[in-house]
């Protein structure tokens, strides 16, 4: 899991906030959150599950520590995001401000399997399945393509984070609201532990990863045939147009 | 100039539509429309300009035949679409239904240069620079990343065809609502012609420019180094969570 730390509140008012969030107790599990859109939403939401959250028609005060299984975890968090969102939707739509937000809730825990889970602001979540390996939110479109070709369900783990990065290396490049520093966590199967890890832009396997990767693209296309019915213009110096 | 030709009302009702509009007088101009957005407005918008627009303050009527240059042209366009937003857009909105369209106007008139403008539904426009050598509309953000890296003002117009059909691919992997057949129409400087060609589902250059593409792309990240931080797990099954 991969989370931007960029939030703001129109361009002129950008700051980092930490959007991964990490329940981790060694040896019985390890549950790993990341949020987008209004960060108020998903902080506040965060804050009500951490203080624990009594569940309709249940007695116990559940929270990411005592939650028995992956699918109870999203239940609750997603309660939480109703809960707020159905608090503050009022008055923030009163003047015409975004209530969207979003979260990506995965992990394990002891005895259950591995899971990953879309929680939408209305409090509905879906699960991650191997037909489409990967799971995305907030600001998306730029980095799906290279997901889409690439990532398998057996993709090895080096290679799927790579991919990862090189995601988000396609994002930052078309929108300045997503950028470094980056939060992520490695959780292998079974281990019940998350290997963390913050990637500064500055850092070294990022910015080689992002050149390369420019230089693999543009060879790639230039390795490629020019459309046969086009007569070769070496010195044409095109506009180009894309509608779709 | 390319275009792809699918529309919607919905994903239960798919059509084909060409949104490439051409007006060329051999010797003395072409210009090249292409539409995105709510068809209704666009298709209106571009019987109006055929018909031919009285402008304020001007007692000629105009059409893309006799304006005096692509400035002008974009006026004309931009004038059309204004008229006809303001006819539809109460009943439209009062039912929910998006009004949004925009368009790409491109070409050269004689003695005059090239230009490329994208016009807005409010009937405003901004011209293409050489400091992002491309506009796109409608469906933007999947195939913009390979725009945005590879796509520089002095890559040859071959180079140029090939990166905007790797766009239009990316784009149709990720949004069912954009396919072919795509129009396409190439404009050489001073040639006032436009080699115009369609590009059907099973063209052979097309289907195989896809598959060497994504061939490169698992080539690229596969001879990427993996993250010095990762412990190699050969078998590790992955999903992978991007937020941003």
């Amino acid at each position: 899991m991969i989370a931007d730390t960029r939030t703001n509140a129109g361009v002129d008012n950008i700051s980092s906030y930490k959007k991964l969030h990490v329940t981790e107790i060694a040896g019985d599990r390890v549950i790993s959150i990341a949020t987008a859109g209004n960060l108020s939403v998903t902080q506040t939401a965060l804050a009500m599950v951490a203080e624990g959250i009594k569940m309709p028609g249940h007695d116990d005060i559940e929270t990411l520590a005592n939650v028995p299984s992956m699918f109870r975890a999203a239940q609750l968090v997603g309660h939480a995001m109703q809960q707020v969102r159905k608090e503050i939707a009022p008055s923030l739509e009163a003047d015409s401000l975004k209530v969207s937000a979003s979260m990506l809730l995965g992990g394990q825990i002891k005895g259950g399997k591995m899971s990953l889970y879309l929680i939408y602001a209305q409090g509905n979540f879906i699960e991650c399945s191997s037909d489409t390996p990967y799971l995305q939110i907030g600001e998306l479109k730029y980095g799906k393509p290279i997901l889409d070709r690439a990532l398998r369900p057996d993709t090895p783990m080096g290679e799927a984070v790579k991919l990862g990065l090189i995601s988000f290396d396609s994002t930052i490049r078309s929108n300045i609201a997503v950028g470094p520093p980056f939060d992520m966590i490695v959780i292998a199967r079974d281990s019940l532990h998350g290997e963390q890890r913050r990637i500064e832009a500055d850092d070294p396997y990022f910015k080689d990863l992002g050149r390369r990767w420019s230089e693999a693209l543009a060879n790639a296309h230039r390795a490629m045939p020019p459309p046969p019915w086009l007569e070769p213009e070496a010195d044409a110096r095109p506009n180009i147009a894309v509608a779709s």
